[in-house]
C-alpha cells in the first residue's frame, strides 16, 4: 500500500513510474492493469503508474533512475536477492519497509538489512535510504499534506532523491541518523499497540467513543512511549533527537488515528486474548507482534551488558506481556517516568 | 471544572474537601448544594464534596491543610488577594491555571505571577505549586486513570503533596522544573488549536471523519508543536526534557483529544474568521487566543535579543496570523523543522 502510494507524488512531479508487485501482488497488478484501481487503497491511481508483474521486473528496471522498495519486513532479505541484478552505486535505494531485526548480538534497521543481504561487492558501495515520518498511505495517495523523513547515510544522495520525489504536497526533509529514524519507524508500531489498549478496554466497560473516554490513560501512555522510544534510540546507536520530531512523536501520532495496529491494540485492551484478537485482524499484518517479538530476544542481552536496566521501560515490558504472553491488561503507571533524563 | 474534579480524588483519599466558588461560579455552588450536581461537568459528584459560596470563604479555609486553586489564567491575580488572608508557610497552595504572563520584560509561569502577586512578606517564603500533564477535568471526575505531574520549588513540598492527593487511578509524579513544565501546559492549548486546522480544512473539503482523513496534516503539525515547544521552555528557562514526557507530548495529545481548544481549532480551519468562530464557541474560554497574546507581545523582545532567530517558529507565527490577525490557514510545512536539534 505504501509503495503504491508514494507512486502518486512520483507521476504528479512528472516522473515515469513502474509498479512492481511482488508474488503476493499479482491480484493489485492485475487489478490496476485492467482499470487503475487499488484494491487495498480502495482507490483509483494516476493511469500514468504502469503496473508490471514480478515475472517482468527485468522490463520494468530498464533505464530506472532509482529503486523504491516497498515489501514488509520479512521480505527485505528476499527482495535482496530480486533486486541484486539491477543495483548500481549511481541508482539509489530508497525503502518504504518498517521494521528492527536482531542477529543474537546487536539490533539492525532494515536499510541495514538490506545492504548486507545484497552480494558483498554491492554492500561496500550501497547505502539504502529510507523513508520515515507520519504517512498514512491512503492518505498520501489521496494527496494529503504531507511531511516525511529521507534516512541515510550520505547526504548527497537524500538531497537527490528529496529534489526528485519532494513537492507539492508531499514535503520531504533528510536526516542521516538512520539508526534513530528507522528505530522510530519500527518502534512506533509496537507502541500505538499499546496506547489502542485504553480505547479496548473503554469499550469493554460500556463506553463509547467521545472527548470524555479514556484520553487521560492513552495519553499518559503515549508520554511514556515516547520516553521510552528515546531510550531505546539511543541504545541501537541513533539520536534522541530524532524521537521529538516527524519520525518519532509525528508518526506515533499518525499511526494511532488510523490504522491495523490501533485495531488490534483495541482488540487486546478489550480483553480478547492474542489468538482471538489476532483471528479478527483477517490476516493483516501486524508489525507491533513482529517489533515485540524481537526486542524480546534482544532484551536479555541488552539487560545483561547493562545497556538496559531493570524497570527502565516498564511499558514496552507490559506490552509484550499482553501481545506475546498473553496476560491481561493492566498498565503500569505507577512504574512510568514523567519525563525524560536524556538530555 | 478542573479545581471540581480535582476534588475526586480528594474526597476518595479519604480527605474532608471544601469546593468554592468564585463569584462567577454561584450557580454552579447553589447546584452542588443542592444535588451534587455539576452543571458544567454534567455529572453528580461524591457528596462528601462541601461546596461554598465565595462569600464562605473564611469558614472554607478553617483548618485548611492545603489550598487547591482552579481559577483561570485572568483570575490569578484576583486570587491572591482573595487568599491572603489565609496564606501560610505550612498551608501547601497547588494551582490548576494554566497560562504565561508577559511584563514588558519577561515570559513568567502562573506560580511565580501568584507568588509575586501575595505581599512581599509572604512571596518571600511562598513558592506556589502547579498541576500539569495529560487530564481531561471530565475524565479525572469520572475516575479514569490519569497521571500528572506535581511542579514546584520545593521538591519536599511536592513530595508531600504527592503523598496526600496521589494513590488509585490518579498517579502523580513531581518536578521542580517549574519553568518547562508549566510553559507546556500553557503552549499546548496554543499548539492543539493549530492540530486542529486539519480536521476544519478536511471538512470544508467536504471529507467525513475516519482513519483516512488528513491525520498527515495534523501528525506533521503535532511534530512541529513538540519541535517549537522545546524551543519555547529553553527560552524560558525551562528544561526541553519536560516536553518529553507528560508535560509536553503528552498533554499536547490529550489536548487534541478533547475540549474547546480543538473545536475552535477546527472552526478556523473550515475557513469561518476569527469573529464567527469565537462566536459559535458560546463565551468557552479560549485559553489559546490567550496564550498567542502573551507570545506575540514577548516574541519582539526576544528576536531584538537573539534568543530567537527569525524563521525558527514558522507554527507559532502561522498560528498568530491566523487566530490573531484573521490570515487564511495555509500551513508553512517547508519552513518546518524535521526533528529536534536541541540536545
Amino acid at each position: 500500500m505504501m509503495g503504491s502510494s508514494l507512486c502518486v507524488p512520483l507521476v504528479d512531479r512528472g516522473h515515469e513510474v513502474r509498479l512492481v508487485g511482488t508474488h503476493l501482488d499479482a491480484d493489485i497488478i492485475q487489478s490496476l492493469k485492467s482499470d487503475h484501481v487499488h484494491p487495498k487503497l480502495k482507490l483509483e491511481l494516476p493511469s500514468a503508474i504502469q503496473p508490471f508483474y514480478l515475472e517482468e521486473l527485468a522490463d520494468a528496471m530498464t533505464g530506472a533512475d532509482a529503486i523504491l522498495l516497498g515489501v514488509s519486513s520479512a521480505g527485505v532479505a528476499w527482495s535482496a536477492t530480486a533486486i541484486t541484478p539491477y543495483v548500481r552505486p549511481e541508482r539509489p535505494i530508497l525503502m518504504v519497509s518498517k521494521g528492527l531485526s536482531y542477529d543474537g548480538r546487536e539490533l539492525s534497521v532494515l536499510p541495514d538489512v538490506l545492504r548486507y543481504a545484497l552480494p558483498a561487492e554491492l554492500s561496500a558501495s550501497i547505502f539504502p535510504a529510507a523513508v520515515a515520518g507520519p504517512c498514512i498511505a491512503g492518505e498520501l495517495a489521496r494527496r494529503v499534506e504531507t511531511c516525511v523523513v529521507f534516512t541515510g547515510r550520505r547526504q548527497l544522495e537524500l538531497d537527490r532523491l528529496k529534489a526528485w520525489i519532494g513537492g507539492g504536497y508531499y514535503h520531504v526533509f533528510t536526516s542521516t541518523d538512520v539508526l534513530g529514524v528507522e528505530a522510530c519507524a519500527a518502534l512506533k508500531n509496537a507502541y500505538a499497540m499499546g496506547i489502542a489498549f485504553a480505547a479496548g478496554l473503554h469499550e469493554k466497560a460500556g463506553g463509547a467513543p467521545g472527548s470524555i473516554a479514556s484520553h487521560n490513560y492513552e495519553a499518559a501512555v503515549f508520554a511514556q512511549a515516547i520516553v521510552e522510544m528515546q531510550l531505546l534510540v539511543k541504545l541501537i546507536g541513533g539520536s534522541p533527537n530524532s524521537v521529538v520530531g516527524l519520525p518519532g512523536v509525528g508518526d506515533l501520532n499518525v499511526t494511532c488515528n488510523g490504522g491495523r495496529t490501533g485495531r488490534f491494540g483495541r482488540l487486546l485492551g478489550m480483553g480478547l486474548g492474542v489468538e482471538e484478537s489476532i483471528r479478527r485482524m483477517e490476516g493483516a499484518t501486524l508489525e507491533c507482534l513482529e517489533i515485540l517479538g524481537v526486542l524480546r530476544r534482544a532484551l536479555p542481552a541488552l539487560k545483561a551488558a547493562g545497556a538496559v536496566r531493570e524497570g527502565q521501560l516498564p511499558l514496552l515490558e507490559h506490552m509484550m506481556a499482553v501481545a506475546l504472553d498473553d496476560a491481561p491488561v493492566a498498565m503500569p503507571f505507577a512504574a512510568f517516568q514523567p519525563m525524560s533524563r536524556l538530555s
